[in-house]
């Protein structure tokens, strides 16, 4: 019955989570004359979701987000030289090589001749498909929607978009909120693969959850007897 | 013949160099106390130009662009305080009221009947969406496609993507280079409507326009005319 699987991109086809891990480490170091640690991971997670709403996601925002904190928590004390550093972090994390997650690639290759694959990821376009191009993944994919958010609504557009019934569509992903519930919302099935970390942005209580039909897996080795079940 | 008629957004639609003026002014005033105005703008472009390929298009990539100019103008002696203010700046932009261009809101009107209206364009997909929604012009347009790039190819992939054949397609914007040469390439019409003030990454030489077929009107007012003609 399921003719087409989409997937979640950042954490669940490859790495992305850690790239901004390392950089908030690098990040604590470089401030580390001014500020204790602790105090600037907290500050900047702040400074972070309050410019969601101007920045968005993606690499370019965090950067604007990291240079804000560093000129508050150090009352401007920061050097030009440091916010420099700072930028080339983003662009060293913009042209980091691809990390694809353990297990994904054999089973989408496995996958790609059974259905029809997508991807549906947000953040920003040429960054995301640059991305897919240096995975090594692009060819297996049918398409490559980039969504402003990921509500109930996007996943219909997207659905109806591509002529897929939502019983035919299946959507895999590390994130509850946002590749789990929704799609649910929208009629469709979802599997959640979890990540080694959990975004703080990405967070839902128990209570949504509750009553809340899906798949779950480890790794994304587990997808194709998880199909195989569903049949 | 023609049944669609599809729209650049930024400069075409709506000011949007206007805004990135305005903006650069105010930089070169926050930075007069170390360097002077036409060194910094000429720096700025250099910077703007090296970065594209990290950063793409658009106000983040452009404030990045700014930060890191400024840093190296001042041989790191910008204070953390002037920093923050460019990240305002960069605020300000993204939420700055759309200034639709004279003549668009009618000629958009009396259009959307007899068409089918799209909006194709480059640049930051939220940032995109959000300015078409206050922009108050969306409901007229039957799609809204945020390509990585303009060039024949993505042309031909988002007219096949709506099964509209080539000659049923005109494109109008106000670059030669994105929204007119790739679309003949690609077998379409376009029509070319010069904004007040040009890009200079949009530059096209004489020799790339010899013989080339498009229209050219002075403002969007002029298109229900040239349409006229066409038929």
């Amino acid at each position: 019955m399921i003719t087409t699987i989409a997937f979640d991109a950042d954490d669940t086809l490859w790495h992305t989570e850690r790239i901004f891990i390392d950089t908030k480490d690098k990040y604590k170091k470089l401030l580390a004359e001014y500020v204790d640690g602790d105090w600037i991971e907290q500050h900047l997670d702040e400074t972070e979701t309050n410019n969601i709403k101007h920045f968005g996601y993606g690499v370019k925002g965090f950067t604007l987000s990291m240079i804000e904190t560093a000129c508050e928590l150090t009352e401007g004390r920061i050097t030009g030289d440091k916010i420099k550093e700072i930028i080339g972090f983003a662009k060293e994390m913009l042209g980091a090589p691809i990390d694809v997650l353990e297990g994904v690639r054999e089973t989408i290759e496995e996958l790609a001749g059974k259905y029809r694959l997508m991807v549906i990821t947000k953040g920003d376009l040429l960054d995301q498909e640059t991305k897919l191009a240096r995975s090594g993944l692009g060819d297996y994919f049918d398409a490559f929607e980039i969504v402003p958010r990921k509500d109930a609504k996007i996943y219909k557009y997207v659905m109806r978009r591509h002529e897929i019934a939502p019983d035919e569509f299946l959507m895999v992903g590390n994130s509850l909120k946002s590749d789990v519930l929704p799609v649910l919302e929208a009629g469709a099935r979802a599997v959640f693969v979890p990540y080694e970390t959990e975004w703080f942005h990405e967070r839902v209580s128990d209570e949504e959850l509750e009553g809340k039909q899906f798949g779950r897996i480890e790794t994304m080795r587990g997808l194709p007897a998880w199909l195989n079940e569903e049949k």
